[in-house]
C-alpha cells in the first residue's frame, strides 16, 4: 500500500483542496452551495492573521485528505479554541489510517497553540463518522441543528 | 413597559455578560462546563484583531440580553462568515421583543462587515428557539451532531 505523509497546506495546494471540499460537499448533499475557488483559498488561507488553516494527507504527490480548521471562541471557557471545518479522504484513500493521522496532526496543533478543544458538527446520519470520532474519544452531542441565515432573509432582517 | 436600548459591548459590561453566559448554561444543562471569568471576557473581546465581539440590550442601566458573535469561515462560500455564538435574554425581560432587535442588529453587522451568512447551532429540542428563528427566515437543519475532543482524549491523540 502506497505510503502517505501529513504536512501543513501550502499554496500550490489550493485547487486540489477545492476538489476535496467538493467531493465532501457531494457526499453531504450540499455541492450546490459550493461557492468557493481555489484562488479564494489561497487569499485566505495564506493571509496574514488567518482566521483558517488546513493540514494535508499526500500520497504520490496528490493530495488525498485533509482537516480543515479555524479559529474559534468557546463563551464557556473565555478562550479561543479550535473548529474542525471539514475532515475529509477522498473514497479511493479510505481505510489505511489517513483520518487519523489527520486527527492525530491536528490534536498536536491544538496543543501547540495552546487550544484546549476541538469541536466540529457531524451529520446525524453518519454512522461510520461516529464510530470513527467515538474511538478517538470525542464526546457526540445528538439533536442540534444547525441555523443559517443568509441571503434575502438576512438582508430583510438587517432592513427591518 | 420599560424601553430597551441595543448598543455595542463596553468593557464595564463584562461581568454582566458573564451572568447572562450562566444563565443560557443553565438553561441548557451546561453549568459545570462553565470556567470563564469576566477578566477573560475583558481580554478576549477588546484585544486588537478580537475574535469575538458582542451587542447587548439594556434595561434601565442593567445588561438583560445579548448576542455573542465570532467571526467564522466557510469553506463553501470561500469566505469569512459570522457565528453567532450565544443568543439570550435573561427570564424576566423575555417576550418584548429584545431577542429580536439583537438579532436585527446582529445582522445590520453582518452587512456592514460584508459577512454574507450567520450560523448557529440550537438544541433541537428547543421548540422556542426553533419558533423564533423559523420565523426570521432561518434555515434550520436537522440532526446534526456536535462533537468535542478535549482533556485527556486531545492529550491522548496529541501523543499517540
Amino acid at each position: 500500500m502506497t505510503e502517505f505523509i501529513v504536512r501543513s497546506l501550502e499554496r500550490r495546494d489550493c485547487a486540489q483542496l477545492l476538489e476535496l471540499v467538493r467531493a465532501l460537499a457531494i457526499h453531504h448533499g450540499y455541492v450546490d452551495h459550493l461557492l468557493a475557488t481555489a484562488d479564494m483559498y489561497e487569499s485566505e488561507f495564506f493571509k496574514s492573521g488567518a482566521l483558517i488553516g488546513a493540514i494535508v494527507a499526500e500520497v504520490d504527490g496528490k493530495i488525498a485528505g485533509c482537516a480543515i480548521w479555524h479559529r474559534s471562541f468557546s463563551t464557556f471557557r473565555g478562550t479561543e479554541v479550535m473548529y474542525l471545518e471539514d475532515l475529509s479522504v477522498l473514497p479511493e484513500y479510505r481505510s489505511r489510517g489517513i483520518g487519523l493521522s489527520l486527527m492525530k496532526s491536528l490534536a498536536r496543533l491544538a496543543k501547540e497553540q495552546k487550544l484546549p478543544s476541538i469541536f466540529w458538527i457531524m451529520m446525524g446520519w453518519n454512522t461510520e463518522a461516529r464510530d470513527f470520532y467515538h474511538r478517538l474519544g470525542a464526546e457526540i452531542e445528538a439533536n442540534n441543528c444547525v441555523c443559517r441565515l443568509h441571503g434575502a432573509a438576512l438582508e430583510a432582517l438587517a432592513h427591518g
